[in-house]
């Protein structure tokens, strides 16, 4: 998506060890004018009329993903990372180790919420290894819901992640793709 | 706000502690119709022109406050729990006492978004002690921006958070006040 990709261009950074940083308007100051027309994009991939939920992971992917089940009419549900205890009875429960925190994470999800039939797009910021998508993924079988699409914003293309989730047999779709990094410079994949 | 009270009525529950959970549409899973409808309440109540920025902290203030700042057409800026490394060079910091996690967390905010002529709307789902929200205080006041006012969905009113920020001299507007909890049973404070 050009919109997404020259907004990168002009503002994103690379930090070491090839860290994208987009804080600027995606995940920590956040441009609600893009997310909207990120949503209105995932939209062209995914079966819209069949969602029952929009599903992603706190904290980074809430903001896009709350733009998204505004937009599709349906709602938002976030899986939580573990230790509050404001979650009451089932669970369907994750684990997943973080990168950008160094250590397992478990993600949660009240079975009040989630259910066999419910049609699930899972929406994030980024994909890099794929490990947070993974632990997405299996809160989705955990329930027996279907699995519509999976929904990204930025991907690294050059980590496993993408890969992983193109050949899941469901829609895959990744709104700029990163292909390699040279230096500070910045080399996305041809739509 | 009456469509709230309603429906904390209908759906909210009552767990031992006097933990109020509405997470099947605040704070879990989240519907955005809803949040609409806050946003929009919450404009009566701030100088949403002046306004060049909303304010929240991860994870569960974020898709309210998303939802805020499309409506009044500012960037939505979310302060982070440290430990994440993708955050580069000068930080804004506060350390609170969550009560829900049990243990101390780190706020933070990256000083390139959020300077001295920043006019702030600081908008999270609860307000209980206030602790997040002195947190979030305490980020503002660290960039000398200018606090324009502090909207919640959700007081526990019977807890000192509220009345804290009421005597801070801006405006403080909370949707929903829960007075007292008997049992399963929610009292709000009249408007």
């Amino acid at each position: 998506m050009q919109q997404l990709i020259d907004r990168i261009r002009a503002e994103g950074k690379v930090l070491p060890g090839d860290i994208i940083k987009v804080d600027g308007f995606l995940n920590h100051r956040v441009d609600t004018k893009l997310l909207s027309a990120l949503a209105d994009e995932f939209a062209k991939y995914f079966p819209i009329d069949r969602l029952t939920m929009v599903l992603t992971a706190e904290a980074s992917g809430i903001a896009l993903a709350t733009i998204c089940a505004q937009k599709y009419g349906v709602p938002l549900l976030f899986a939580k990372k573990a230790k509050s205890d404001n979650i009451e009875g089932g669970l369907y429960q994750s684990d997943v180790f973080s990168y950008t925190y160094k250590k397992k994470v478990t993600y949660i999800i009240s079975q009040e919420w989630l259910h066999a039939d419910d049609h699930v797009l899972i929406i994030d910021d980024f994909m890099a290894k794929g490990n947070a998508m993974q632990g997405l993924v299996d809160l989705v079988n955990a329930a027996g819901a279907t699995l519509e699409g999976i929904g990204i914003a930025v991907e690294k293309g050059f980590q496993q992640g993408g890969d992983r989730f193109r050949n899941l047999g469901v829609p895959y779709k990744a709104l700029a793709v990163i292909d390699r990094v040279e230096g500070s410079e910045l080399f996305f994949r041809e739509d």
